[in-house]
């Protein structure tokens, strides 16, 4: 078991509807330590990969974002989940499904932030039907860049985001993988990696 | 003058109708080196304060938060900016007016996160009329909590949001305060601090 599984055993608590809360140190109040032990973690995962850009979304992908590309290097762009009136000029758009929230946003990251001369590290703190993801990648390859990989700290197992994004052929990397969760026992089981 | 303002004058882009444009370093694409630049920077300004806890609020509040609070060694919480089926339980709530976004949204920080112990260091990239300020500063106080103080990397000057604050006693420490700018010229002029 690694550092995040037994964090998300002492910390996290499984609410009915498969909701996993992990507000005390992952998306609402944040561990820095945490994000900075997950940021050298992805650079080992991907120390293969050539990374000049960290790709996340806002907002709570963006803390990890930020410790992941400290590791790297490189600058971190997240997108963005409406048009604001502060973004000028082109943008690459993608529509996104919440699973949270249950509406749809169109994210966007303004195309000078983006070139087919980058390889992209797509970087978030929850993996479900993956919608989230799919938006980034079509951003990225928008821009003809190339997705290096991508790195998420909690993929819901049971749902299909994980399984269509490693279909697909993307070399994704889940820090916890929750295979089922029981809100009347609070029992988390992850599968072995 | 420092970094940061060396920065604006190379990077920033002034917009007509006030609006200065720093979206490739500070707000949508951001340099990590220059995060911890100003995180450094902060501790230096609240070396004398007891600071728990640093409050942000999504999104481009969250890098800037994630570096002050590594210096500091505690934790993030930053609020949010709409009710999210994930938050249960009692929240802090407080309304904030967005220029940006010409909209005003419910700023939320659940209970649990904020205690009458906290010695909060409030953090956020722009300070305009002071709307998100002064809600982060009423759900601190909520709370029962204390307002370390208020560190922010670029005040507008010429508007009001930082005369307030500081009228009000707090410990508002701005990295670059704007006192003018020109879109015909890229001209922007600095305050002397």
């Amino acid at each position: 078991m690694n550092f995040l599984e037994e964090r998300i055993l002492k910390d996290g608590v499984v609410k009915p509807g498969n909701v996993l809360k992990v507000d005390s140190f992952l998306n609402h109040q944040m561990d820095i330590a945490l994000m900075d032990q997950m940021g050298e973690e992805f650079r080992r995962r991907f120390a293969d990969k050539k990374v000049t850009k960290v790709l996340t979304i806002e907002s709570s992908g963006i803390a990890i974002a930020c410790s992941v590309a400290r590791e790297f290097g490189v600058p971190v762009v997240f997108a963005k989940k409406s048009k604001s009136i502060n973004l000028d000029g082109d943008m690459y758009v993608a529509q996104v499904e919440s699973f949270t929230h249950k509406n749809v946003n169109n994210v966007i990251v303004a195309k000078k932030f983006l070139s087919a001369d980058d390889h992209v590290l797509i970087i978030d703190d929850f993996l479900a039907n993956g919608c989230a993801l799919q938006g980034l990648i079509s951003i990225t390859e928008s821009a003809g860049a190339t997705v290096a990989g991508l790195g998420i700290a909690i993929e819901k197992g049971f749902q299909i985001g994980g399984r269509v994004i490693r279909n697909l052929g993307y070399d994704l990397e889940s820090l916890a993988i929750v295979e089922s969760m029981d809100a009347d026992t609070g029992t988390v089981v992850f599968r072995e990696q």
